[in-house]
């Protein structure tokens, strides 16, 4: 195997492999990428066991100026070649492999030999029957990740809850994260024809990874589904991710359909107000603050106190405020991961009673995404 | 007490003073800060066991806007009014303590009420007698601590040689700081007609503190010494540190005085060199790069080697090399660490024998200044 390529683009690809890759691999050969060059380009492989990427360098890219002169494979300690690809000092390199699998690497006057291992005891990838597809655009995919995934939970105690749900039906997704406390729901009505139902979980560190990876491109995702795996395919590079094992709990129950005290409030400005009063409640013992509307005054307070450490109060700006005057107090992490969910933009609150969940939608397109937490005795 | 003051002004002299300041300290009065308000200005107080910061906000400096409606003191928990100055919503904030220490601050509509100590609790800043005086422009005294603080040991198994040795004899000053595996050197002509004499060792953590907090001001600092403290006063701060006591080890007589081979080569160009082969030592068991040199057929070559891992050579471009041939083994970190020190200059490397300590000089104004390392057994 013998190849040249340029150093930068290289890199790219490298490094969209290496988000598969831990570096506390359980298997000595899933520390390693695996790189397969071909006639027609480099296809380079990672994985853990959540989840694989693979991604081709295909001899058209102009910018990776690929150059085979000898087909082949390899699979390489991952961490330690992407170290020596950044360091390289010229802006080509060239990587060649013997047949005991040492890799030479040389770019300018420099020169590494490292030893790598056989690429057939590599894992096969998941294979996938492409029956059905769908596609999203990539900006799309991402904010529906982000949107959802603040809410899955981190703890393994109730794995399932570490996923999030996707429920494709009558050509709407619905994507809803929980981890019990507080609650996350996007809806999104898919375009195209396919007609195929599915009901998933995905795990949502698989979700963040490819979150991460689609930056903020609006070109078309195409994903394909499996009994126990998600495929999405972007551009030249494949993410796979196992899916979780078990039944979603029913969310749809869970989120009140009325309220009866409404606050509307521009959700980067309430989120600062936040981030102040969390300052207190942070070094207390109780991680609360407390929200005071009175509709009747047009009045809206935020509170938070801790008798050995002092309180912090602030009269908050909105935009409406109406209904019964209402005391809540709730965690204020769970608020500043909501209200960033909602950008720039502002932010309807829909309260019921103190210990009843409560809603925060955008105020414009109400409906198609909700965040649900659960409030706290008030203290 | 009770003051306004610009918020963003009011920060940069928070953080300088934060430096001084530990989360863990070991009295309670220690992690915070002291707010002593006079007619004349506000002055703010931090430190710890080695340092102690104090710098003064006059009524004259026109940034910080400070006004002052009632004089007196009290001290604050530092992390927690820091993290809330900060945060706060408006431009302008105001400060005002009741009789029990309890201080109100307010922003905007953002009100906070915070705990504090009595400020006559807080430990009382060193006294020093300030006959003589010395003065460095702040651009000078950083680099003289940047360039020798390097080599301070990290270990406290010799508690002396985790300091800085500062002696000043005939307007010389002599900087030192050696781990017993390497040594930085740095000599240095007073201006000025102050006479005295000093042979002092401040602990190299101190000094990088100082260094971070001098920037890149060429204003003059002024030193101050005495028995056990020493005082840099920079504008309206003054930083002190407490000196080690303990005789310093006799470091002259360690430099070598001749050399065999002279090497003399661009220090970041080597700098990168010596990057590239350290990503293979670290792997391996022995952190240990080779550096072969033949005057002969004007080659110098880097190696490192780790049965297990690989090896990495790189032939490299110098612009001189000259006495006997020469094979001497290092560890790389040792070598990035005094190569940094040079900045982007060049760099005459004077060895002896293979496990003879050599050092790097600046190719220009040698004497000034001089890195020496130990080397290892060649493997």
């Amino acid at each position: 195997m013998k190849f040249t390529v340029h150093r930068t683009a290289f890199i790219q690809y490298l490094n969209d492999v290496q988000r598969a890759i831990s570096s506390k691999a359980a298997l000595e050969i899933l520390s390693g990428i695996k790189l397969d060059l071909s006639e027609d380009g480099l296809t380079m492989t990672g994985s853990n066991s959540d989840i694989s990427i693979e991604t081709v360098i295909s001899i058209a890219d102009e910018n990776a100026a690929l150059n085979i002169e000898k087909t082949g494979s390899v699979v390489l300690p991952a961490r330690f070649f992407n170290e020596i690809v950044k360091k390289l000092p010229e802006d080509s390199l060239s990587v060649e492999v013997n047949d005991r699998f040492q890799a030479t690497i040389r770019s300018g006057s420099a020169e590494f030999i490292i030893n790598g291992l056989d690429p057939d005891d590599y894992p096969h990838l998941p294979e996938i029957d492409s029956r059905e597809q769908l596609t999203l655009p990539g900006d799309v995919l991402k904010q529906v990740i982000n949107q959802t995934v603040i809410a899955a939970s981190k703890q393994e105690t109730r794995p399932i809850l570490t996923g999030i749900h996707l429920a494709i039906k009558d050509g709407q997704l619905l994507a809803v994260a929980t981890d019990s406390h507080r609650l996350s729901q996007r809806k999104l009505t898919l375009n195209g024809d396919s007609a195929a139902d599915y009901d998933i979980i995905v795990p949502g560190q698989s979700m963040n990874e490819l979150a991460k990876m689609l930056g903020d491109l609006s070109e078309d995702i195409e994903i394909q589904i499996s009994e126990n795996q998600i495929l999405f395919i972007l551009g030249n590079t494949s993410f796979y991710s196992r899916l979780l094992e078990g039944n979603y709990p029913d969310t749809e129950r869970l989120i009140p359909q009325n309220s009866t005290t409404t606050l509307e409030i521009n959700a980067p400005a309430f989120l600062r107000a936040i981030e102040r009063a969390s300052l207190l409640s942070h070094e207390g013992r109780n991680n609360v603050v407390k929200l005071s509307m009175q509709a009747g005054t047009s009045q809206a307070t935020l509170y938070s106190n801790s008798p050995e450490v002092g309180n912090v109060e602030e009269e908050l700006t909105f935009n409406k405020l109406e209904g019964n005057d209402l005391d809540i107090s709730f965690n204020p992490d769970y608020m500043k991961d909501a209200l960033r969910s909602f950008g720039q933009s502002e932010v309807t609150l829909n309260f019921t009673m103190p210990l009843r969940p409560f809603i925060l939608v955008p105020s414009e397109a109400q409906g198609e995404f909700i965040q649900l937490i659960t409030p706290v005795r008030t203290v």
